[in-house]
């Protein structure tokens, strides 16, 4: 038995594997992207078609929890990432939910002028920020800063620090207990973005008293294409907090179908519109099979997988230019691993067409994800295997690897 | 034969009732609320979770044309609406979009302070707008008035008219296109929401010359419960507006990645967030069967069915205190009737009872829809003996039927 195949034998973790359609000789290293199917929202989505929608109809609101979704599988996710029940809702889009939180906090917060962000947050982050401040107009703006003079920029003008706990490209963490901590000194809210970490490393929003997050749910948590992202707002904030979008699914009485706004108690305010049932539900299929994940074994698994790619890949990179952009301390780093080189990108058509889909990321990195809910030690070897070879055999040159696709 | 089975045979539409999937026995006269599921649906989202989602994974952003899908339903919708190609786009809820575009509307119409709406529109349609003008601040507000006030409203002060083209509890139809010119001779912009309408009475955005509109497809459309809605923002003003929420799937070189947001040309510019791929590709699937339908034959049918269902219950409402509500003029109903009883919701879940499905609407109001696409003659006639049957046996006085439901 090879080392890889021991450590795979003896992965408490080994037995997601199989809960997941992942097509044979597939080495998928892009769950940070999008994450696998899970089997069970096969047969989940089937029953929300043909029969909660098919045959049960209208009468499904109720009969099938479909008006309840939304607090439903918010509540599950809050035991993902530290919260409470009654703090986190799914609903909309990540960025749809970013500007409901951002608007609300710099509402609240209307004596201080700074969202306060980090250069090479996810761009859609910045440009929702830049859309908030632009919309509430004042002398509102965003400020952007490496990650070390966000400390020496927080003041008594930040009414918001904006941060992505995960670098989408790199994977770096950030400490998002000592960051809350430095925000509320000087009395600033702190808006968490954890698309790339709820189900990639540890999220506690409550141990570190955070105040509002988002998140996306078809990278890590294995929701589908699209799927409905949430958002937390810790219940002491709730009602002092506006929904710039005000819904009737957010309505205290949402078929009183009264003329005037009367926002929900708790967190169910911040909703707008009817939710997507069919994606809810396929979501929550997901979600359910994470919360029977322990989470400690998926973090020592996360850091055994991106440590033994590190260990395999370093004896080779130098030789052709390959740089690790992702921290090399374990602690810091989160389910993936950055590699940076000039034709990254050809670099990366070559391994999809070997099989191993990574993705790319402007200017010059290789991006290559370590889910391991479903990675298996012996992928990470042939991964790093087959990196080897292509770049040996410089098959990366060939000219069809440089016509770009519409998505990269 | 009867004369409703004469009826159906010789009905051009016939056909379309056999690809839907509606329950052996059940009247569903709620088509308006929730339309039912398309056969072919089924197997649009078992391809699209099972293959495209399965194996194609993160190709399929490509290979499947997710990458594109807001643009090509968005166009398909267009010509249901009398929109060009490129005029509308398939994202978000209704409520985010009438966000979107109300907010856009009113900084372009800096110099005015007024959004003019009708009393009674769409709850939530008012909320959104108290919404938008709560958070851009000024003067600005939202006057809603009665129907024959509106033209007498209209003056330069209003930025926007903002109008339902159908009214969701008794059907009337309003005239979008002397609407449209009338917000136009005051240099007032006119947002309409089509929810009720595209689908179930002619729409003709192109003809009228309007602005900007919106629209839910999870009821006349068949797009599936909580599928995503549509905005339309005509061709020369797509450039002069701004979305609200600049998300990466509106810029123009979404994978670019670039900190500054740029926003794509046409309407694209709209988008937010990653749209929700399972609920798109549900929905396309019932647009492609709409494209197929005769809106002439469909109007006419709608007709039909309404005149008769009001011959048929015109009988018996008097004696039992039930009125009609809807407009008894053809040309201004759309494909629903209205019922007025002060125990309208008890004879709603009597009816409910014996299979056939309407809803009601507070505070007084049976609503029963007849979408032409998959309702027969002989149900109408069904229908309306139903109704006469509980309201002179008073089946609707069981204390059962007093029980309120969540969603009604």
């Amino acid at each position: 038995m090879t080392k890889t195949a021991a450590l795979d034998a003896r992965d408490p973790l080994h037995g997601f594997r199989n809960r997941f359609r992942i097509p044979p000789g597939l080495i998928y290293l892009d769950g940070n992207s999008l994450g696998p199917l899970p089997l069970a929202t096969i047969e989940r989505v089937k029953q929300t078609v043909e029969q909660e929608w098919g045959v049960g109809l209208i009468r499904s609101w109720n009969d099938a929890g479909w008006i309840s979704a939304s607090e439903r599988i918010g509540d599950k996710i809050a035991r993902l990432i530290g919260a409470e029940p009654g703090e986190a809702i799914v609903c909309d889009s990540t960025s749809v939910n970013l500007f409901k939180l951002l608007t609300a906090g710099l509402q609240l917060q209307s004596d201080r002028r700074v969202v306060l962000s980090q250069e090479g947050n996810f761009p859609t982050d910045l440009y929702v920020a830049e859309g908030a401040v632009e919309i509430l107009g004042g002398d509102r703006r965003v400020v952007a800063v490496a990650k070390d003079e966000l400390m020496g920029n927080l003041d008594e003008d930040v009414a918001i620090l904006y941060l992505t706990q995960v670098d989408y490209r790199t994977g770096e963490i950030l400490d998002l207990e000592s960051l809350t901590s430095a925000a509320h000194e000087v009395g600033a809210l702190v808006l968490w973005d954890l698309s790339h970490s709820a189900g990639a490393v540890p999220v506690d929003l409550g141990a570190a008293g955070a105040d509002l997050a988002v998140g996306c749910t078809y990278k890590y948590l294995n929701g589908g294409p699209g799927a409905p992202a949430y958002l937390f707002v810790r219940r002491d904030l709730q009602s002092r907090l506006t929904n710039p979008v005000p819904g009737w699914f957010g309505h205290a009485a949402p078929f009183a179908m009264s003329p005037r706004y009367v926002p929900a108690d708790g967190v169910r305010r911040f909703l707008s519109g009817t939710p997507p049932i069919v994606a809810m539900n396929a979501l929550e299929s997901g979600i359910d099979m994470w919360l029977e994940v322990d989470q400690e074994e998926l973090r020592a698994k996360a850091i055994a997988l991106t440590d033994l790619f590190i260990e395999l890949v370093s004896t080779f990179l130098d030789e052709f230019g390959m740089q690790i952009a992702s921290p090399v301390d374990p602690a810091r780093r989160g389910n993936q691993v950055a590699l940076r080189h000039p034709d990254a990108y050809r670099v990366c058509r070559a391994l999809i067409d070997r099989g191993v889909v990574g993705d790319f990321r402007e200017p010059d990195i290789l991006r290559l994800g370590f889910p391991p809910l479903y990675l298996r030690y012996e992928e990470v070897a042939t991964a790093a295997a087959y990196l080897e070879s292509v770049l040996r055999d410089e098959a990366w040159r060939d000219e069809k690897y440089s016509v770009r696709e519409a998505v990269t």
